[in-house]
């Protein structure tokens, strides 16, 4: 269980091309997971995801456990049941919320006492915890528990992974189901030297897999980038590699070209809920007048559902109506063009075109 | 165009089983059609409607003329196509909600003038314009110019009809597209005579269809059974029946037995938001705390997408998340209900059993 075989890798770039088994299925690598924040894709059914061709999804600890709750869950059968999707799960720790969602909270070496965005009770994380929640849920994936500080400040950044990299620790040593991956996640900030000391010291601990928390919450593109150049040699190469929360085609493709295999963002979905459509290059906003009587689709070249069959007009016009129609056909577009990207990265990786398509995208940015 | 195929008729209750042609398909009789009021079925998509075996789609003409713009909708190729539905859709004709939606209006013999209830700007319907705009529009089956007058005002009804009768008579005299049916529709209120006055005024206009307005608009059951049991004998056989408004599974049976052919209602899409699935003897509500942990589907026998792949409990946490999904589910639900109780409705009606099984539905109300 959790094979990670690398299938290709490009001599130039590093770019990887792989096959992640896990309980539910194999994961071809490069591969970008929809959000389902609350147990559900925003606007997509199960049958939609699997159309667009999404293989894993990732869905919130600090969500569920609030609201079903875990053990709920647990008692109906796990998450895959629950949400009616039997692909790969991948569920975060709770922490990235806890710090981003909750009214108050407070922190100690042992873990993070926090206050429900949803009703104002009061609630305790700590590494123990969340393993013990993400088992209750039962994902194929699931994070250690961690601080995600602000990038750019130092000796906080510094004094945050002396709690995150303990608190990766207990999670190793709470996890009982061996049917899950749990993965470490790299923090440290835009500081290389950090970044490096936090992947060897994750990689002591021999996770079946590395996340990258941290980054795209505020950094340059640069620094994000400088940070994967650093963690690229360091990070086992038979272990997968998941970037955590990036969501653009530029970040995606720049990814890669690093060393990572997995990426997850709930830009695709949010972009569609205020009318933009992605395609290469940045976006088309649809509540533009411009769109009103332009009878093309969203891309000529794309073959998802929504390009297949409807014009921007058409687009606009749910837009401007607030139809849900429009959020369920933006969001269908979205999605499907950040995994049709990594389905064609993957291929040019395997054809040893890499560094090429990868170009190609890029002169669009 | 526009055979109207009788293809059996119980002899004891009057059910009718019918082949409507189409110039975009023929609809199977008896038929419910949902409601697509802004060119979409609220958070279903074609693919969708299709797969829950919907065959006529409903749109409104008063929302479409105020926004996108019936021209614009031609000019784009017509309804149709602008909306991805390449199946029969019927379009109403503007009045009702004129009467209903619009801030203020004022009428006279000849139209109404009145304010858009998007922007406050004013305009204008006749006859000739609603059925303009409908042939912009491009529907399959289109209605005539009417008013809908409170069912139970004896006095206003019948001088509601001195306009009504007059303005079906400039409808069908505005038409110039041959491949739309225009249908008259039959008001009167709540009183036989007047019902019987409407239609056979209009049968002297020789429509290809009659349609029956004015109920389910306050007025009680009994009421609106009793106005169908006086045109039940009085309409031609030989031409298809549409009863506007109706969405219950108790008010199709009641009406196919009375000798209805086509339904439409926003029920069950509207119900869908407000968190409520259809059941044979009412509604389950999955706002209520009882169904926090109950995994069975809404209906057990239910072939539905939504009961094939969710329990009651992943239901309610939509709802009570407000996730679009929810709304997806449910009106799924919801409007293959109704269908699908159409379906079983005409197979019993073919196999000479129409009482039998109204009998086994109507039991459970």
């Amino acid at each position: 269980m959790f094979e990670f075989e690398l299938i290709a890798t490009d001599p130039v770039t590093g770019a990887r091309a792989g096959r992640f088994h896990t309980p539910h299925g194999i994961l071809e690598t490069p591969v970008f997971a929809p959000v389902g924040t609350q147990a559900t894709v925003k606007a997509l059914k199960p049958a939609d995801l699997k159309a667009i061709g999404a293989t894993l999804v990732l869905s919130n600890t600090y969500h569920l456990y609030l609201r079903p709750g875990d053990e709920l869950i647990r008692d109906l059968g796990g998450l895959h049941h629950f949400m009616g999707w039997d692909g790969p799960i991948l569920t975060d720790s709770g922490g990235f919320q806890v710090f981003s969602l909750s009214d108050t909270r407070k922190m100690d070496q042992d873990g993070v006492t926090f206050q429900s965005h949803i009703d104002g009770s009061y609630h305790r994380f700590t590494p123990e915890k969340s393993v013990a929640i993400q088992e209750n849920l039962g994902a194929d994936i699931i994070m250690a528990f961690d601080e995600c500080p602000p990038p750019d400040d130092y000796a906080y950044v510094k004094e945050s992974l002396s709690r995150t990299h303990p608190w990766a620790e207990r999670c190793r040593e709470a996890q009982t189901r061996p049917d899950q991956a749990l993965f470490g996640i790299v923090q440290g900030g835009v500081f290389p030297e950090l970044r490096e000391e936090s992947a060897r010291f994750l990689m002591t601990l021999d996770f079946p897999g590395y996340a990258i928390g941290g980054l795209s919450v505020g950094e340059s593109k640069p620094d994000m980038y400088a940070m994967l150049d650093v963690l690229n040699p360091i990070l086992p190469a038979e272990k997968p590699r998941y970037l955590m929360g990036v969501g653009t085609a530029e970040d995606l493709i720049n990814g890669v070209m690093r060393g990572i295999d997995i990426f997850d963002c709930v830009l695709p979905t949010r972009l569609a809920r205020h009318g933009a459509a992605m395609v290469l290059g940045g976006r088309l906003n649809l509540n533009n007048a411009r769109f009103a009587t332009d009878p093309e689709p969203i891309d000529q070249n794309c073959a998802c559902y929504t390009c297949r069959n409807f014009g921007r007009a058409y687009l606009r016009h749910l837009v401007k109506a607030n139809e849900i129609l429009g959020h369920i056909l933006l969001s269908t577009h979205n999605v499907h063009f950040l995994i049709n990207l990594m389905t064609q990265m993957r291929q040019a990786i395997i054809e040893g075109q890499a560094g090429a398509f990868a170009q190609e995208i890029l002169k669009h940015y």
